[in-house]
C-alpha cells in the first residue's frame, strides 16, 4: 500500500494511521460514511455525498466533526497526495471516543477519517461481461437509509454471493421483494423495456447515483417506475443492473440460475452507464 | 482515567491504545465481543463467555487471534495491573485490518481488544431502587443471537430512554412481543408468581446470566416460562427485571407509564438477584 491517510486533522502515512480502540465507531458502529467518485483527479457528484452525510448525522444526532467545505478541501489534499485520477474516496465521521456506555457520551469529539482507493471505473472490467447475482434473505436492521458502519450484514451477503459462484448478492424482504444489493441500488428492465426499482423508504439507502441515473433516464425517454419488485420477476427480467458511487452502472448478466436476456449486457443498462459516464465527466 | 488496556499483543496506557483505522471493526462493524464480570478481581462465568465467544467467532467464520487460556490470561494480567476489585472486562474481536472491501480479506489477522471498567455490580444503587423501563420499536438485524458490535441501535434505544425520563428500553418486534432489553434480557413475573423470558432464537443474546439464573430459579422452585410476552401483558405484570454480565439481576419498576407492584423491587427480583450474587461469590 502506502497511500496517506487523514485521521483527525493529521496526514498519516496508512501504518500509522490509527483510531482509539475507544472510538465509537470501533465499539458500537456509532459511525456513518460516505465513497465518492474521482474521475481524472476530480470528485463527482460530491455536494450531494456531503448533503446525505449531514442527513446521516441529523438522524443519529451525532455532531458534525468539520464543514463541507474543509471536508471537501480534505478530499482534495488526499488526492493529490496519493497522485488518484480515478477511484474513490471514503470518508467516514463517529461518534468520537469516549469509556464504553451504550449512552452516547456528552462530550465527546466526533472522529473524521478519510482515505482513498484507486480502482478502474470508467473500463471497470465487470461492466464488458457483466455480472452475476444470487439473491439472499435481508437480515439487515430497520434504518437502511441511514448510511452507517453497521455493515456486517451486507459484508455476509457478499461473502454469500461469493461462495456460491457469484459476483455480489440481491437482498430479499420477508414478503418476497428485492430491496437492494450489498451496497448498491437494484434495478430491473421489464420485457417492455420499463426499469423497475424499489421506492425510497427506510427499506433502502437512497443511492446519490440512483437519483442522477433515473433523473438520465426520464431525461431520456425511458420508462421508470419506482416500486417492489419479486425475486421471480427479477428472474424474468429482460436485463438488470446495480448502481453505487463507486462503480456508477453495472449490467446484471445471471440472476440465481437464470440468465437474463441474451447473457449479455443489455441495451437499456449499456446506455444508462454511458449517459452517466458522459454526464460524470461533464463534472471534470 | 489512566488504566492500561490490551491491543493485538501490548499492554498500552488508554490514550496509546489505538487500531488502525482500516479494521473492519472500524469500518464494518465486523467483529464480535463479550464482557464479564469481575467480583473481588476474579471472573464470574467466564468459560461461559469464552463458549459464547467461540460460537460468535464461527457463526461469521471469523478467524480466533488466541485460544481460551490466553485470552483468560490477559483477562487476569489486566484486572492485576488496573486493581481492579469489582467491574467488568471486556473483550472484542474484529476480523482486523484490510483495504476496505465488502468481501471478507483472505489473509488478515483478526484483532484483539480488551480493557476494564470498574463498576459497582453487588452494591449497585440500582437494584435498591428499581428502574424504570419504556419501550420501543426493534429495529435492529436478524442475528441477535451472535454478540456482534453492530450495537448503533442498541446505543440509539438507549439514547431513547434516556431522552424520554427512564433508565432503559425494552424492544418491540413487529407483533407487539418484547424481545429484550438494550443489552439485556427481559423478564416479567406474572400475579401467580410465573417468571416468563422470551425462548432462545435468532430474536435475542443467548444471555450467560439468563441461563444461570433460569437453572437457579428452577433449583428454588420458582415456575418458569420461555415465550414471547406483549406490551400490555408486560405493563400488567407483579414485578419486571433484566439480567446481564454487568449488572446481574436488575429489577424494574416501571414500563412505560405503569407503576409494577408497589413501585419497589419485587419479591421475586430480589431473591433472584440474591442467589445469583451467592452463586457468583462461591466462583471468588
Amino acid at each position: 500500500m502506502g497511500r496517506i491517510v487523514y485521521v483527525n486533522g493529521e496526514y498519516l502515512p496508512e501504518q500509522n494511521a490509527k483510531i482509539s480502540v475507544f472510538d465509537r465507531g470501533f465499539l458500537f458502529a456509532d459511525g456513518v460514511y460516505e465513497v465518492a467518485a474521482i474521475l481524472q483527479g476530480q470528485l463527482i457528484d460530491n455536494k450531494q455525498h456531503m448533503r446525505r452525510l449531514r442527513r446521516s448525522l441529523k438522524e443519529l444526532n451525532m455532531p458534525s466533526p468539520a464543514d463541507d467545505a474543509t471536508i471537501e478541501s480534505i478530499q482534495q489534499e488526499l488526492i493529490r497526495l496519493n497522485h488518484v485520477d480515478e477511484g474513490v474516496v471514503y470518508l467516514q465521521v463517529t461518534r468520537g471516543a469516549a469509556d464504553r456506555n451504550f449512552a452516547y457520551p456528552e462530550d465527546s469529539l466526533p472522529s473524521l477519517v478519510l482515505f482513498t482507493q484507486e480502482k478502474e471505473i470508467i473500463d471497470l472490467p465487470a461492466a464488458k461481461t457483466g455480472i452475476k447475482i444470487v439473491t439472499t434473505e435481508d437480515i439487515r436492521w430497520g434504518r437502511r437509509d441511514i448510511k452507517t458502519v453497521a455493515l456486517l450484514a451486507a459484508s455476509m451477503a457478499k461473502m454469500f454471493a461469493v461462495n456460491n459462484g457469484a459476483d455480489d448478492a440481491w437482498l430479499v424482504d420477508q414478503d418476497g421483494y428485492i430491496t437492494e444489493g450489498s451496497s448498491f441500488n437494484a434495478y430491473i428492465v421489464t420485457r417492455d423495456g420499463t426499469i423497475i426499482t424499489r421506492h425510497l423508504s427506510n427499506d433502502i439507502l437512497h443511492g446519490i447515483t440512483r437519483n442522477a441515473v433515473l433523473q438520465l433516464a426520464g431525461k431520456d425517454g425511458l420508462q421508470v417506475k419506482e416500486r417492489p419488485f419479486t425475486v421471480e420477476e427479477a428472474c424474468q427480467a429482460q436485463e438488470a443492473f446495480i448502481t453505487a458511487a463507486g462503480i456508477f452502472v453495472l449490467p446484471v448478466i445471471q440472476i440465481n440460475n437464470n440468465v437474463l436476456g441474451s447473457g449479455k449486457p443489455g441495451p437499456v443498462s449499456t446506455k444508462l452507464r454511458s449517459i452517466y459516464i458522459d454526464m460524470a465527466l461533464e463534472q471534470v
